[in-house]
């Protein structure tokens, strides 16, 4: 892991990498985000592709930089067109990252994340601690897709599941921790607003898809991904500045203008607070 | 029905009952305003939640403390998936709403509400008045979702579907009408501006979904939800005093913000205008 | 073509037209801009329905005004949809639009654009240059959904579709580009913000859309429209003479404000900049 300079160096090559190539990210996702994410892939310069019928996934995963799962509103067929087009970046060697939203929530969902962890190989696995927690068998509490209790650290459980299933599992919440089996890595950026607005899980996925266009390392990249969009939060949260303190719809305006203006004019006006643990 | 001072009391209380409890709201909605009623729900202090699948709706709603059936943009699998619903929160003494999304359109609308009226035991049913009128089987005219004529008063229909149905029937326009078969309330708060944005019928019917997981009065809590939201509507209006005055995409955003300053300052600059007719 | 004076008239009469009969637009589009091009459609002054079920799409596109097939997000049930409804319009002298976004970035979606050009007799078609190629058998590199380059220029392809299709084509990008067998259009409105907005191609089909429910002649319709949306962007993008410019959040909210205030104001304080090339 690099330190503190370096890692912000990290940072600025990766989003300068995104605004060169223009990764295509396919998302198979949510009924609720689908705008929500699109707009914050071209807000950070990358193309975002939303297909989910059986009949195009895998060609259109097989063509894409990275590729998003995301089980925030399931049903069968989509469950069979996520497991086709995983399969397919496993082989096209196509980063991908899971966002298990809601598991533990109903039976439904719990199967399916466990299906997928099975049947696909993921580069990443972001989701909140009960949701990370129900994949690593823990018990844990879970109203809807928002996360009330777990049983366990989160530190354990993302390297249960980063050696399981030999990928990054990051948890995240007020405070992220990504690990990938041997390393932990904390990244304490955001802000309270972010849990106003719905879907702000599903961006930070989002976003990480997007860092791992770049490729490897992965860790770092998922870091540097988490950082970027705390960081957006933190500038959303005084609307570039202005008075009065943004209220949530404005929050959620200014997380776009945020993301836009980090990526493009790459000046850190707060700093990336990530730190290695272990 | 309580005086002007009393209700604004119970405004306020059912407002903090959900910023304390944290309500899971379930919704199987239309496709449009999955965003936006997810973000409502959130700016409310509430939880939303959007699942669909027939292989999960039941459990979801058997958790949820109340369920919203939308038939904005339906199609049969989701019928099914509504009936279920609906059928154990029922069971499970779980308040249900309906908004009766485009009724009378099409035959496919018109048969869909008659069979969810027949088959659910709804807590509140609100739709525009062309909507309610042909759920109430008197003629109107609708174009696509719009109300443009009925025969007969709102609130005839508004008792009628009370009354027939057992449950509180909301009729909202430019003056809003809910009846449950005895009482009739009318709410006059609003704003021309919640016209010009997709989905504010839908919205409506989140608030009053919200504020239906405090419990009885479910006609009290109606009129409450209706009030609250219009006075959102007219905060929105004057972006929060700032000059000049909201046009339709500002309008939308600062909705949220009120509703959120609302929920969470519980102050409101303009009375909430509801009248007990009879 | 009118001159310069005349085609602001032209323009005018069309929001006036819109605004005063409130055309019903029946949409079968993406779940990635459902809600914002029903927005766009209440901010012209025109109602939005989106109804996509086969059980009831013949009837909703019989009494639209106009009917806009879009298959950004496509499966087949959908192009069953699509077609059903597009045979109604075309018997009832209904206008259709049809927007092939993603053509040529799988099979599935160059299979189905052919498929709905050889089924349904558009009025319209409307694409980005990469996707309008594949339509017109040339070849193209796309990415996703974004144009990247095409072999032949852009007259050329609109004049081969509306001839080979009997309709108007319209190519855009920086510049826009209407052609319909006989003359050929060049609008030049709009800002490179557009392209930081996920779904503007979208919006600017439905413009179109809302357009040509006035009636013919269908080339100037569709140039006012992209006029139209293009001066909107142009508004949106000092966010109503506000400093500094807007970024890509803000930019999106202004762009309903734009189009609502053209809309009813009719006052343009850039020109609608539409040439008549051949």
């Amino acid at each position: 892991m690099h330190n503190d300079m370096d890692f912000e160096d990290f940072l600025k090559q990766r989003l300068e990498h995104i605004s060169e190539r223009r990764p295509l990210i396919h998302h198979i996702t949510n009924m609720v985000v689908m705008n929500e994410t699109a707009n914050l892939t071209l807000c950070l310069g990358a193309l975002p592709v939303m297909a989910h019928a059986r009949e195009e996934v895998e060609e259109m995963a097989a063509q894409a930089q990275a590729l998003v799962l995301n089980m925030g509103t399931p049903y069968p067929a989509l469950e069979e067109s996520m497991l086709a087009a995983g399969r397919v970046a496993n082989r096209a060697g196509v980063p991908v990252v899971l966002d298990p939203v809601g598991a533990g929530a109903t039976a439904y969902r719990t199967r399916l994340v466990h299906r997928l962890a099975e049947e696909v190989s993921f580069t990443v696995i972001r989701g909140n601690a009960a949701e990370m927690a129900v994949l690593a068998g823990e018990s844990a509490e879970i109203r809807g897709v928002e996360s009330l209790s777990v049983k366990g650290d989160v530190e354990s459980i993302a390297q249960h599941i980063a050696t399981q299933l030999d990928c990054v599992a990051a948890v995240t919440g007020v405070v992220d921790t990504a690990g990938d089996g041997k390393s932990i890595v904390r990244v304490s950026n955001g802000h309270p607003l972010l849990g106003k607005v719905t879907g702000t899980g599903c961006m930070a996925t989002t976003v990480i898809a997007v860092f791992l266009a770049g490729g490897e390392p992965y860790l770092e990249a998922t870091a540097a991904a988490l950082a970027l969009f705390g960081l957006a939060g933190e500038r959303a949260a005084d609307a570039g500045g202005k008075v009065p303190e943004s209220l949530p719809g404005t929050f959620h305006v200014e997380l776009y203008n945020s993301i836009y203006w980090l990526s493009t004019e790459r000046k850190f006006l707060k700093k990336p607070r990530v730190e290695l643990v272990s």
